[in-house]
């Protein structure tokens, strides 16, 4: 398992875009929008890794619950895997809880699948294999 | 500016680790006492990054109360650069508030250096060069 892509919660997406771009040096690699999380999501290089700023296209979504009186705040770790359904049975078997059974499609060309925080110690882990990049 | 590590505070070490290493599937490559910052790290090789597990060893620690009622919690990002001196100098230069002025001795044979989330809209961002691994 290697890591995929930190994922921050933020408020301002353009203005984070310009911190991490302009200020801190990254360079921007992909925007889209994720219907399915309610999100759009900017991924920014951070060598074999992503950054990940997403930001809550609504305004009652847990994230923005989430981020509270925050800018931005870490939201989740994303680790890409081989065989992310593979995976996720091998997990299951050791006991722990899916929020998603079976991957979805996520951002990036990406498949996903998050375990559930009351089986990783309470920090969000995502699972994912990239399909189509 | 590539992802070194992503650094969770824990409440009990050993089941963290446990969690990570038996359960989710990573190999622990470092386990050291880093004085300067108060903690004991483990580190949980992710690819070329690393996922590194802090245990603070002072109950007045600021990352106890960072914490909270969590048993873990996403604490900062660090990014790997090759130069962290001349990459200080540059994020100084661009008006970026830093932590340490000067890089420090880090866990894993990192010099590394902290930026102050005051201008990094609120996500603590640590850099590091890798100068004795």
């Amino acid at each position: 398992m290697t890591i995929d892509h930190v994922a921050i919660v933020v408020k301002d997406l353009e203005a984070t875009v310009r911190l991490y771009t302009e200020i801190l040096g990254f360079k921007e690699v992909y925007r889209e929008v994720v219907d399915d999380q309610g999100v759009e999501a900017v991924g920014l290089k951070a060598g074999d890794s992503i950054v990940e700023l997403l930001l809550p296209l609504q305004n009652d979504s847990p994230l923005v619950k989430y981020r509270g009186d925050a800018e931005t705040k870490l939201h989740h770790t994303a680790y890409r895997v081989d065989d992310i359904a593979g995976t996720l049975a091998t997990l299951k078997a050791r006991g722990v809880r899916l929020i998603d059974e079976r991957p979805r499609k996520g951002a990036h060309g990406n498949l996903i699948a998050f375990l559930h925080p009351k089986s990783t110690a309470g920090v969000l882990i995502e699972l994912c294999q990239p399909i189509d990049r």
